[in-house]
């Protein structure tokens, strides 16, 4: 390694590279049970040139790159199985320009879903993807996040105008334009979204933005069964309500939520929703809402429109997974991912939940259920051989239950090394276009190797 | 091209490859002004299998292959520039399934738009993409069509789950999943949808669909100046009205309509509106919109919502194309297709509207500009050298004033050879991915050559 020291030192100040052990150690892991693999060293870019030089030394040893924007990520993404050199973001943390006139805006990767919307609120603006973490917006573009949001707004992917990009050697990029749409060539924001670091290194994205709504009602519904809270859902997208969120929370998970946040919600499966728009819109939307929910057996249904209540409400949701870590101290999580098509959710939901109960590991179901997407949250203690086995079992049976069915093994999360297995099975001969992809613009495989797909 | 033929034979039926002439020459050009070339042979596929099959003797034979629908492209996708074989969709042509419960339709290529639509209606729902000609849903696909509907529903990109593709070999994969949002491996979805037949052949698309709006209200509006109507569709967007379609039409193009439609519309700068939602909310909507209107100057605005007194609004605003192609008997056609940051949209305007006066040939201005997105249509003599000289130079004018400002050379039509001159300017070193990519899916350069980019 001490060659690539000294070349990255011909244009990196000594700062900006690291050997430390404790720097090593907090770029060696995510925030699941994904095992961790040490950097040989860590370093810190400050701009595209920074980024570019250390990719064509990286090039010219053939040594590993892997990027790093806060370790949120949930599949191993960030963790360097081949070791070599860790691309640490956090410098390229600035919001570089609020084009306001074009509801767009220009920021390096390093910046953070909440450090962004800080900024856009002064404007009456807001970016809608919300994954729940504070991720970095180059992670949540590399992983093509999305969240609570989605049902109305879209993936991380859908906000993407243009993003540059240094390549394997070195080269800088543009994938897109500022107009709204585009026919022009093929769709390169497209491709590089969800590459997990395996094809190249955003260094400037320009994302769309959106004017926080003139309204907004949030709500919370309980049903008597699992299966009514989802087939509400179901019937909610039928009538083509235009809803901003709709999220399921199972009864073991509002236990955790209650017990975390000091609620004392029904312990029932329940829906969390909100709804955008103008008022007489939305007035006429919550009760069409509530109409349908109320056919589907839901025993209670509370809307909130003032700001305070609507942010507790929304809060208790987002500290779900932190509520069940706080209660599990030194155990790992694992969360299943898949999205199924609507017609399949209420029976995949149900099927998670009997084969979670089987496991005698806590846990509990929750989802972004619009876009059939949910999540199976489970705290493993990594010290009993036998019960990560079984909850990787348990991860293996809901992911080839929703391939069966259409599915995906990832909604949000991405593949990174969790769902690497299940690509062939996933994608069929497809995987091989991928690959051919992956050889064409990085040949020598050093782009976050081991990630997506392993190449030969 | 006998041996070609003797091996097309071994899988296919007589009936299904012609040479004939007449059969030839339809396939031998596009709606506009792009110079014709004759394919060496038309096929005729009824099946994946029979795609897989003429690519495989294609492949074997080196021999160029061109895909075609019902031939309504304007950049010149479907022409065979090196002749070979044109590959006919058009007996491919059925809804295989429609998945009510999951607003999902799989259609084979040659169905076309209007034709899904029919059958969507049967229940209930609709399927959003509206370029205005009734294109095929292959086609759509193949040059990321968008139109009138996209600033509410998206371009045809966003509509598209999966594809089955046959690739260059004769492979057959598919590139996407049932689920409504996926992030497992890299986005093959979007790679396929706008590469206009270069990387592989759609058999197959699963494709979401909509319920028809509860709430209809269409509206037109006309503006004192050109700038007025483009600066009310700004302000519009900003206030975060969820408007369906907004669709601006110049003065010259209203008179063209009104000839040809028998209306009477002030031929005034105008917008056509339309919005989707529930009474109560689009109520509100409206007057919004009618409020925002007057402050820039609107002086007629009249909304109906009634079916068919918005039908005969949308008939007239869709036929404005043959409009001026009925009006000028022997000229061909030209479109410009530019879309720009909504900050440059009124700019972009008027200089194209400065630009085409100075021409002297007839022609007018519409646009999505909804999304930035707007048209100069032109009817050029074609036995006039000098004419069509001037409008290409026109064209080239209009395509650099957007790309200056951070815009596309085509926001809608494609790339075809039409807009390949202007690549190079517009994607820069992006340019050389997308032949890498090209070159390691399409290795001989069979699929559809001489569009988007030329291979060495």
């Amino acid at each position: 390694m001490e060659n690539v020291i000294q070349a990255l030192k011909e244009k990196l100040a000594e700062e900006q590279i690291s050997t430390n052990q404790t720097i090593k150690e907090l770029h060696s892991k995510d925030e699941t049970y994904h095992q961790t693999s040490l950097p040989d060293l860590v370093v810190f870019p400050k701009s595209t040139e920074d980024v570019s030089h250390i990719m064509k030394v990286a090039q010219r040893f053939k040594t590993p790159v892997t990027p790093f924007g806060v370790g949120s990520s949930l599949e191993g993404h960030v963790i360097p199985y081949q070791n070599g050199i860790t691309v640490d973001f956090s410098l390229m943390n600035k919001v570089l320009e609020i084009k306001e006139g074009d509801l767009l805006v220009k920021v390096q990767p390093g910046v953070t879903r909440e450090q962004l919307n800080k900024e856009l609120k002064k404007y009456g603006l807001f970016f809608s993807v919300d994954p729940g973490a504070n991720a970095t917006l180059g992670g949540m573009a590399a992983t093509n996040a999305s969240g609570t949001t989605t049902v109305k707004y879209g993936v991380m992917r859908d906000q993407v105008r243009d993003m540059e990009v240094v390549l394997a050697d070195g080269s800088v990029i543009h994938t897109g334009n500022l107009a709204a749409k585009s026919a022009s060539g093929y769709h390169l924001n497209g491709l590089f979204v969800g590459s997990e670091g395996t094809l190249g290194y955003f260094t400037e994205l320009t994302l769309q933005v959106y004017g926080i709504p003139e309204h907004i009602v949030a709500a919370r519904a309980t049903f008597t069964s699992l299966t009514n809270a989802i087939q509400a859902v179901t019937s909610i997208l039928h009538a083509g309500i235009p809803i901003a969120r709709v999220e399921f929370v199972d009864e073991a998970s509002i236990m955790q939520l209650n017990k975390f946040s000091g609620t004392n919600y029904p312990v029932k499966p329940t829906l969390f929703l909100e709804f955008h728009g103008n008022e007489a819109g939305l007035q006429a939307d919550v009760a069409f809402t509530k109409e349908i929910m109320e056919d589907h057996e839901c025993d209670n249904f509370t809307s909130e429109s003032d700001n305070a209540a609507r942010n507790h409400l929304w809060e208790a949701r987002h500290n779900l997974a932190y509520a069940y870590i706080h209660d599990y101290v030194g155990k790992k999580m694992m969360l299943t991912d898949v999205a199924v098509p609507i017609s399949e959710l209420a029976n995949s939901v149900i099927y998670a939940r009997g084969e979670l109960d089987k496991l005698n590991i806590p846990g509990g179901l929750l989802g972004h259920v619009g876009d059939g997407n949910f999540h199976s949250l489970i705290m493993i203690d990594m010290n009993n051989e036998e019960e990560l086995k079984k909850a990787k079992q348990f991860n293996e049976k809901v992911v080839r239950y929703a391939l069966a069915r259409g599915g995906t093994c990832t909604g949000e999360h991405g593949v990174g090394v969790g769902k690497k297995p299940y690509q062939r099975e996933e994608h069929g001969a497809a995987l091989d276009v991928m690959i051919q992809i992956k050889k064409a613009l990085d040949p020598n495989n050093i782009l976050n190797p081991t990630k997506i797909v392993d190449i030969d």
